[in-house]
């Protein structure tokens, strides 16, 4: 790779002129400067460093990768984006929403000079746009967590999260409780990171219950909602609880366990996790769900970020925060 | 404003030798190019214009300006960008959701040189962004239309999905037919141009069929189809038939409605426009919609923009696509 002291000899200049052309820092003759542009030119030193260095500042512009953008009705993934885009205004840098779905697009993201930092969403366990970020030295923050926990991030606590969803239907009653989750792959191969962390808290929590799991994994729409009615109608019909982490789902399950003849929450209580109170008002009956923290995921994210770019010392490097318990009409005693 | 002659000028040139290194597209001489560049600073030449000289090519980055993302569970919005930035990165393009809400943020977008081209949505009568980018020089799209329907656009169809609806409805026997649509102001304090697009053309359907018309305007939210159903109840309870154009205050239409005695259709019929199927399938009885042809307008708008920024000739100017209609258990015969 090409280096400043390379640059730097082509031009017959000192490594500290060359600096000086790239940051703007001191003004430089105009033949010395014309003798530094052309090298960078030739040996194709990193053409963005030369954009800043023309422009004299960073260009204060901040990118959230997302690998997909859900075309459902559900709301979580824009609640980030309205959170972190107004935190990063009230700081002075605008956000954009960088939809990165191969390598070639996070080629364009990395080595195109136009932002100063990336916030990452649907983070996967183990993640190659992660990776990718670290050998690019572009400054980054988490919205989840990959298995090298080291990574500073800000994330959902789903083993609280779960613990209570399951806790609250127990204290209706209810003890074969069934987790349906969601099935998603993004251009990867992998899924985010989540679904594992949701799945196994759940497991732990049956198990310090003393209670068998059933986990049922459904596409994230009302069709897959309506399959996962079908299955525990047919294969469980002793479970009487039901967590749902699966926003997409949640509405199709309502309706096919109705149409099956399970009435909700007289035959079966639904609570529906980590997703909005609009989206629980919009099914009948009004669900009971566990709010996404979406609001404060999103300004914490791009604050970390912006802290990083700020060389804010002692910014806390991890921090999880639970979902928030909105009582509707869908989580009743369990049938005698 | 500075323009290439006055740098011509400064730096003792032709147009033209200015013009092949901001273009790029011819070598010249460094001493030359030293005495254009330094001009070009002096005189506070649009920066964005000479880092793409250094580039020596475009950012081949598009922005799809969004006023705001609606944190509320609908897809409409997601499902344009989707279709927009898959048909950009089929031509080799980047495009990025970059939210404008103040005048700060544009100024940011027009000046910093990152973006080749802007595609918009939810266009105004009357739109401020508009004029500003006229002025600013930076192509750009339109997927909605201003007053000025010489600017190119492409547009949904309201007048023919509306003359459907309605239709629609008439066939099963509905006279008395209201119009339940959205409140919604944006930034400036306009609202989007497809609000009165969609009264005109339901008055000028009214009209025609010799009706009365009924408008309610209400939120896009649950809420908001809730105080819809308790108006339709009562203060016209001759109505029958409802076009719902507001999908998020769909489900609350009809969950009101059966809460206050109405149901659906055998009580109201109710037809929802501009929305997508998987928001009807969530709800109960299963909606009959009118799809938004969000990814043909997603994926023409950029394709508008991207043909003007690579010179195609002869692109058509003005494209308008109708919804599509797909049935489900929300409409019934008009009752006796």
């Amino acid at each position: 790779m090409v280096t400043m002291r390379d640059v730097a000899e082509r031009a017959n200049v000192s490594i500290a002129t060359v600096s000086f052309v790239i940051n703007g820092t001191k003004r430089v003759a105009p033949e010395t400067r014309a003798r530094i542009e052309a090298a960078i030119r030739e040996l194709g030193y990193r053409r963005n460093v030369v954009a800043r260095a023309l422009a004299s500042s960073r260009t204060r512009i901040l990118a959230l990768l997302h690998p997909y953008l859900e075309a459902r009705p559900i709301a979580t993934a824009n609640q980030f984006l309205m959170s972190a885009a107004h935190g990063a205004r009230e700081r002075g840098y605008d956000l954009v929403l960088w939809p990165v779905n191969d390598d070639e697009q996070m080629s364009h993201l990395l080595a195109g000079g136009l932002v100063d930092g990336a916030l990452l969403m649907e983070v996967q366990l183990r993640d190659p746009r992660v990776d990718r970020l670290i050998a690019s030295g572009l400054p980054f923050a988490l919205i989840g967590r990959t298995e090298d926990e080291d990574l500073p991030f800000v994330d959902m606590d789903f083993t609280t999260t779960i613990d209570q969803a399951v806790g609250h239907l127990r204290s209706f009653g209810h003890r074969r409780i069934a987790l349906v989750t969601l099935r998603m792959r993004v251009s990867t191969g992998n899924e985010p990171g989540w679904i594992m962390r949701v799945k196994s808290a759940y497991l732990a929590a049956m198990a310090a219950a003393g209670e068998p799991p059933t986990v049922i994994t459904v596409e994230g729409t009302s069709a897959g909602g309506r399959k996962a009615a079908r299955r525990l109608s047919a294969d469980f019909p002793q479970v009487t609880g039901v967590v749902v982490v699966n926003e997409g789902a949640s509405a199709g399950l309502v309706k096919e366990s109705r149409a099956l003849g399970r009435s909700v929450p007289d035959d079966l209580s639904i609570i529906s996790a980590a997703t909005t109170a609009e989206l629980g008002e919009m099914i009948e009956p009004s669900l009971t769900v566990m709010t996404a923290p979406a609001t404060e995921l999103g300004r914490l994210g791009v604050n970390a970020l912006i802290d990083q770019l700020e060389g804010v010392p002692d910014a806390p490097p991890n921090i999880l925060i639970p979902c928030t318990l909105v009582s509707g009409q869908s989580v009743g005693p369990a049938p005698a």
